[in-house]
């Protein structure tokens, strides 16, 4: 790798980690701009990388799916199946809310049937945690016909209804205690 | 009453009637020209009873909403405190998943503070259905932490997360089954 090419990718990792904290912290709002000015680099950069508000949403949410996948292979072998399915839960629930971007983007993606983005985002997500769902329904911890599509409409859901909640986090880690304990799980 | 105001009651509960149905099939899209057509009815009469869209959608909202509470009342005294919750949770769910602007209103009603809105919607369904959860609560079928506005919440989420789904309704209620029974509800 020439120098050049490993100062673009340098530059390009940082402008990606400070995306993830602007759409963090304002959704579909983050702007290039202060994008730009945080990371210290120009706006021309920025947009070489990104060309618009889609594609820079398309990055930070691949980046963090990523990051949920990777997450879910470490926890699939843990010796405790049910813990390591509700860390992981968590963690989809921490992304979920924290960007309120990314939930309208789950539910659009997974629901247009644009096979692209489907196989970018939610197939990619659904085959990186089968393996620690199917782990804690071989623990009895799970019922064996949910699904990871399931799971992650349910905290999708959860994601939506808590965006204008003045705590939307934490109040989605409640409500996804709900959903793991259940509502009413006596029959 | 006068036989012209009573006239202009049935008109009135003739075109709310199609309303609801054009908002269960369009949600935000129904058109008020084609709700006068069906209603048998001119432009200029639907426009008097609901000045534009915003009006139309609250007046179906405020049916379905005095639907569900009354519904709420009826099952308040069951003998079966779980089952009548339940009962009251798919009708919430169906009313939810089947107009899919009810459930982006009742986010935004039950979530911006606007005073009038919150009385009018959110907290005359939380009202109404305390005692219902109330009654589950102390026959154990529910945790006692649990409030309305949680089980609104997490009914809200299904319909948002599952409102581009072929069959929104039908999925929407598997999603409720498992959010009662729990995805995972052994300690």
């Amino acid at each position: 790798m020439t120098a050049q090419r490993a100062d673009a990718r340098r530059n390009y990792a940082r402008i990606l980690a400070v995306a993830e904290e602007e759409v963090a912290a304002h959704g579909r709002d983050a702007s290039l701009e202060q994008i730009a000015r945080v990371a210290g680099v120009g706006s021309a950069t920025v947009r070489r990388h990104f060309p618009g508000r889609r594609a820079l949403l398309e990055a930070v949410f691949g980046e963090r799916i990523e990051a949920l996948c990777a997450r879910a292979g470490e926890l699939a072998g843990a010796a405790d199946a049910r813990a390591a399915l509700l860390e992981w839960l968590g963690a989809l629930t921490t992304y979920a809310a924290s960007a309120r971007g990314m939930a309208d983007a789950l539910v659009q993606e997974g629901m247009t049937g644009d096979p692209e983005h489907v196989n970018a985002c939610a197939a990619k997500l659904t085959g990186a945690a089968d393996p620690l769902l199917r782990h804690a329904a071989r623990a009895g911890a799970v019922a064996p016909q949910v699904t990871v599509a399931d799971l992650v409409a349910l905290v999708t859901g959860i994601a939506l209804a808590t965006e204008h909640h003045p705590d939307s986090v934490a109040e989605a880690h409640r409500l996804l205690g709900l959903t793991v304990g259940g509502i009413s799980p006596r029959g």
